[in-house]
């Protein structure tokens, strides 16, 4: 009689149910690959009573998961609670401590805290894993795929859309020429954000996912303190409608690349070319690029959130845990993981747009133009669309009316375009400062 | 002292040289992933004296793979010499015999013999592994995806495009409006075809790959002569064009999906929607698409061929076998695996493209629409060019020349398909039998 894998489940909400629901649906072929049943013998969650649609009858209950981390029945802990601190680390923290195997759908802690817990684990004389496919992009296998299937590789860059809800709102921005607030309205009605979206509209739910990639990636410690963050409330339906013009999609990404003297992590809406294979990934799409030297570029397109998409990750991991497949988790031994060394952001070499509010009279384009050249900025291209002069003003002097200017740069630093935007700014012929979007160059 | 994994090469081709120097290339990040140092210490080739412009000074050489196979100090076997017999499949065979770990590239072999060899390979006491990687899509970690990042999954179809030389083919066929031999005779001239291009062209190539897909997506075993095969030399400029006046892109795809009474197995040209994540697939890339019902679909693109792509993967599978993890060959114990069962294919259902050529006279469209209604094929739409009169035969009747006409039916049967065509042909107003694309329905 081979003895089943049994699992102590945390959180039942979305994906905790999921994980139940396909553990049931998919039992046959789960104990058909590993040799063993996998059932989930004790779960904990908040509140007793709701009538969650599974049967848990022969499944011991807790309220607070740290006593579920402690039950001696359970070979391995799932972690589907969230949250960077609180209960769902201190579950987690117990369990590594009495040698458990933990598999957990939290990007939040481990971008906070994945060095110490991979640690902890491997501190073990068996070492234990920390499974996370889940925690990033969802459904699509990202962590495997960095920690198991590129070790031939050096990696250079590793970049994506990894927000369903940014890219659901940027999309339908682009689709219909709708604003922001409209499109958050809409994702908010179609449950694709949340109440409160802060989280996913200001780029630190992609961060958090990018700290990850970049520790699997380039095997140094997560940061997720080093992270430049823009999110994409300040995309307007103009900004959309110029880089339509000029060639390119706007796209909220992470992006995590080996620069001189560090790496370089970033997270912001970015100019993407429209032939690239990540401008075309639409709605609520993730999409996880990854370059390096054997390879060039390999990208993976799937399902970045949803209950079922999340479990199907957590039950990959379960399996390397019931096979026995030991794997460091972030593909090293935590001692051999190099200490993050950011690259200087001001060093960035990219090419920016620009877009900026000028007064129509003479010499406020030379205003501009000169101040790019003063800190050596080239300009690939200028787009100026005159607005028509009021209909009820025929035959009156050109009004001094304000107007759109574009500017696409060739490969510069960011130091040099900050420098340049400061400079514009204080310049009377223009109203406010100009907006920036940076350009990622793309196969 | 930690004991290296030691590794028998058998192949110093393009692969097997790539394998060298990426395992030297990346020596320290491997040592450090593993804990162990990764050494060729013996291999095997033809050609001794020629130079490959590596060292292989402290390297143990053999003539015959076998007897590289027998080497005692040897603890995994790497095949990357081609080929379903001969060889290739003596050494692989040789070093399961006794016990060894096997990397291999070879998609023939697996094709043919995966069964017998994974059996072979399961019945040590340890259990040895097959990775193979390598053999489907080059660099694209498809293989891993499939056999541990989706358990959670039902799979309902696999489907790719798994040859960069037929879809280098037909990309520039498109882009240029040049005939198959033209860019065929290119793909030669620039090494992306072999002399002799049969295997690639003629899609067994796509169906060595595809019949492995089939085996790690939905369990069973390896049948790589049940599969339905079509290549692309058939392929005119003339499709191509009507087919991307209807919105589609032509593409080789193996496409392997479960239907009714078993699992339908075909590699052919296939019309695929232009919005699809498939058809943006161009020159020499591959990507594979898994569909299935926790996730929907996710798609992995990258390149498929090409000597350090390969060799990526065959690295991958050697940090396999040094950390010990042990992954059946197919993702199932060989025991598990279920027997192969083909569907049908006059069962497949699906949409039509029919392109014929039928005299210019009253009647004929009537007659075609009428064996298409006869079979019960509904048709959704019609394309007919009509050719202008020669200019030389002003005020002449309507000459009765032959004019092409497009037909793209709902969705029907094969079987109904086939019957219609043969009706078709039979007609006199017909020149030739009609030529017959079948449309993938994709989201």
């Amino acid at each position: 009689m081979v003895e089943p894998l049994r699992v102590g489940l945390a959180g039942l909400g979305t994906v905790g149910i999921a994980v139940l629901r396909l553990l049931e649906r998919r039992r046959a072929d789960l104990e058909a690959r590993c040799g063993r049943p996998i059932v989930v013998s004790a779960v904990s969650a908040r509140s007793r009573g709701k009538d969650r649609g599974v049967d848990l009858s022969d499944v011991t209950w807790y309220d607070d998961p740290a006593d579920l981390a402690h039950d001696n029945s359970i070979d391995v802990f799932v972690e589907v609670i969230g949250g960077e601190d609180g209960p769902a680390r201190r579950a987690v923290e117990a369990a590594i401590a009495r040698g458990l195997p933990v598999v957990t759908a939290n990007k939040a802690l481990l971008a906070r805290h994945g060095n110490a817990l991979a640690r902890a684990a491997e501190a073990h004389d068996t070492g234990i894993g920390i499974g996370f496919e889940a925690a990033v992009a969802g459904g699509i296998p990202i962590v495997r795929t960095l920690r198991e299937a590129l070790p031939g590789n050096a990696i250079s860059r590793v970049y994506g859309i990894l927000n369903g809800t940014c890219n659901y709102i940027l999309t339908r921005m682009e689709r219909e020429g709708l604003d922001f607030a409209t499109c958050l309205a809409e994702a908010q009605r179609l449950g694709y954000a949340e109440a409160d979206p802060t989280f996913d509209i200001e780029g630190y739910d992609t961060a958090h996912k990018l700290a990850l990639l970049t520790g699997l990636a380039f095997g140094t410690e997560v940061d997720a303190d080093a992270i430049l963050i823009e999110g994409i409330s300040a995309i307007t339906p103009e900004d959309i409608a110029a880089a339509d013009e000029l060639g390119y999609r706007i796209k909220l990404l992470g992006v995590a690349s080996r620069a001189g003297d560090g790496i370089e992590q970033r997270v912001h809406p970015t100019m993407v070319p429209k032939s690239s294979a990540i401008a075309r990934i639409d709605g609520v799409l993730n999409a996880v690029a990854v370059d390096s030297d054997a390879l060039g570029e390999i990208v993976l397109v799937g399902p970045g959130a949803g209950g079922e998409a999340t479990a199907s990750s957590v039950i990959a991991d379960l399996m390397d845990v019931a096979t026995g497949r030991h794997i460091p988790t972030f593909g090293r031994p935590a001692s051999a993981m190099q200490p993050y060394s950011a690259a200087r952001i001001a060093r960035h070499a990219g090419g920016y747009y620009l877009r900026l509010l000028i007064e129509d009279r003479p010499g406020a384009l030379a205003t501009i133009a000169r101040h790019m050249a003063d800190h050596g900025i080239s300009l690939e291209s200028i787009v100026q669309r005159r607005r028509a002069p009021r209909a009820d003003a025929p035959g009156a002097a050109v009004p001094s009316v304000v107007q759109p200017i574009v500017l696409i740069t060739y490969e510069t630093t960011e130091e040099a375009v900050r420098a340049a935007i400061g400079a514009i700014a204080a310049e009377s012929v223009v109203a406010g400062p100009p907006k920036m979007i940076r350009i990622e160059k793309l196969a």
